[in-house]
């Protein structure tokens, strides 16, 4: 069995919250000064341990273990939201690095090793998962010819530029060196606390569709402009959004969620009637054959709004990612290691939230794990996790790293 | 009867259009360096036919006619929306500019006089209706010190001060001089047009009850909050909106109209539960019962969402005016006037829109004249009137108040 120092791992995580500190959280953006410090300090302690480190071209951190035998894959992301919790993807790459100590101090795995990885940028500040996609050969220079910063902090092309990473080399995996891919990250749920759990084993991580509906209709003014003529566009997108929750309840899954996160009716006088108005609606499950009700019942809904008139509709898909099956081999090493290290309290369950792990399980078998998040918050600087459940989620992490590269 | 120089009106307001040129409308928000142009142009087109003129500490333009037989004062605004129409109030400027001058040159009226106000910041950019509050003596230096822009162009007393008004005195009106104040301004609605004719005469000014609705949930991650656990305050303002919708057409009474003019959900992300939803919502009807029956009903539905749980609502009045009716003998000035000068073309009618008028009816007996919007568009710069429609409203406006002036 590979031990975790739970203690240096709890200190590492403690020491790497004071770069960006903000209130009881961080503010690391991707590419930030503070950020770059993060990489660097991850990057120092993988060469204290004998890794060859590297920041590269997308800014994705690597650590390459010596040894010729078998080895595993661990990391999470370094940078946060703004203004946000210490944990999140922190957790993780603070457990990758201590199980990469705990594999090279252990001599019963002598020649085994755990290379660890900092994915760029999974916070989607210039773009999504760039930093999974370019370790995996998915990522064009296009993309990140095109890729700018949503807080307007420029192009990624001028903040990798900063740090002398624009144009350096980008590191690609060599699949055939790794027996699994792990992460281990924050639930940024409440399920595990209502539940009494201190440890997630995650099946699959659900897929995210996203759509952009628009209703356009004829701005007029609200006082001479009568009720029968009216085409206000605020109106039929309520009617929409009214018709979404009447009927998706009847379509989805246990699991299945739907959000409306943003409505925006255009021009916003308190005296004007709107002419038109846009929601941002999203919908995930780890089913397709769920995914594909959904959007059929929403494609129908927008149809009946705009037949129906006097206002026109359409929905325009921003994406739409596949459900993503963690491999159920690897989970079982976790289920193990949970069970002797934290008996009766691990909860297999699915993944609301993306991860970079999605992208992982195309190439490798893959798995993930959850330590309890406080109130189920996350992406806010009050996000937390006790000591305790950060030390148990360690010693089982690492235990299961232990197990995998010990399989024959 | 005094009969206008529908040419020389029309001639003005094309001269007027040229200052703050935008498209083919105006620029001309309240104290912009365009606005005070055309306050400048109307003092010294007063003074050219013997008023006295004054620019005064709120920016309302007035022009005092000499003379010391029975008196009517006219006018309306002269400032615009942002980049909106030419005509407005400017065309009610100026017809009233016409009546002094027709007046003035008739011999008939010997002795009487029409004072021209062009009453300041009408449109809102500062707050409600200033320039006929301070006129009517009903505008504390309170309410100037808490005014700012809407738009962002800072406090009322620095706008004022640029000019140097800040400080200056504010004419009040003597109330004693006037047998009557008219007021002309385009339609804003298509029902003129629509229905052929060429002239309303107003019977009463809605008032417009303004609220502002504001929902609290609780801010969370869409992909790992179960629906059960949501606390969507959009989900709950689009409720509350429905049930307006549903509930409202048994409510009103023929001419009553409500809208939903703004709705915000915070923090909007398309990823995050909304945790807060505001909307702007506002009704207009000439009659008190029905306003207050809908108002009743607004209540009653937003005590019934926040009774029902999970999110908390409530309402707050934002301002709540009294419907104006026009003066019956006034109307009839215009509806005789009109008779004569465009027979079977006048159409008797509410005003959905507010207006000065509302104020002075408080104090004066007062009437609103409409000429038709073309297409029923207007806070646009495409709001346009025909040449003959401004030129057959400048004949019926300023005969009726030849009418008035020599009734005994």
């Amino acid at each position: 069995m590979v031990r975790a120092n739970t203690e240096r791992a709890l200190r590492d995580l403690y020491e790497l919250r004071e770069i960006g500190a903000y209130k009881t959280g961080v503010h690391r953006p991707t590419l930030s000064p503070e950020d770059m410090e993060a990489r660097r300090w991850l990057a120092s302690k993988l060469e204290e341990i004998g890794h060859s480190a590297t920041i590269d071209g997308i800014a994705n951190v690597f650590g390459r273990a010596p040894g010729n035998g078998p080895h595993v894959l661990a990391g999470s992301h370094i940078e946060s939201q703004n203004h946000s919790g210490w944990l999140d993807g922190a957790l993780g790459v603070v457990y990758a690095l201590e199980a990469a100590r705990a594999v090279a101090e252990d001599p019963s795995v002598n020649g085994s090793g755990v290379d660890v990885i900092a994915f760029s940028d999974e916070e989607g500040h210039f773009g999504q998962f760039l930093g999974s996609y370019s370790f995996l050969g998915e990522l064009d220079e296009a993309t990140i010819d095109e890729s700018t910063d949503r807080s307007g902090r420029g192009s990624l092309r001028d903040n990798l530029a900063n740090f002398g990473l624009d144009g350096k080399e980008r590191v690609t995996m060599d699949p055939g060196r790794y027996k699994a891919f792990f992460e281990a990250h924050i639930e940024q749920g409440g399920r595990l606390e209502r539940e009494d759990f201190t440890i997630g084993v995650v099946t699959s991580i659900v897929a995210i569709w996203q759509y952009h509906i628009i209703v356009e209709g004829a701005q007029n003014h609200a006082g001479t402009t009568t009720m029968a003529e009216r085409r206000d566009a605020g109106k039929a997108m309520m009617q929409i959004w009214h018709r979404i929750e009447e009927r998706f309840p009847e379509l989805i899954d246990t699991h299945s969620v739907w959000t409306a996160g943003n409505v925006v009716l255009s021009p916003g006088g308190p005296s004007i009637i709107p002419g038109k108005a846009e929601m941002w609606f999203q919908f995930r499950d780890a089913e397709m054959p769920v995914l594909e009700r959904m959007q059929d019942g929403l494609f129908e809904i927008v149809a009946q709004i705009d037949a129906e008139g006097p206002c026109s509709a359409r929905v325009e898909p921003l994406g739409r990612s596949t459900p993503a099956k963690m491999d159920s081999e690897i989970q079982n090493a976790l289920v193990d290691a949970a069970a002797e290290i934290t008996p009766d309290r691990a909860l297999v369950m699915p993944s609301g939230a993306g991860h970079d792990a999605q992208n992982m399980a195309r190439h490798l078998p893959s798995a993930m794990m959850f330590v309890p998040s406080i109130g189920g918050i996350s992406h806010h600087w009050t996000e937390n996790t006790s000591d305790d459940d950060i030390k148990d989620g360690a010693a089982v992490f690492v235990d299961a790293i232990g197990k995998v590269l010990t399989q024959h």
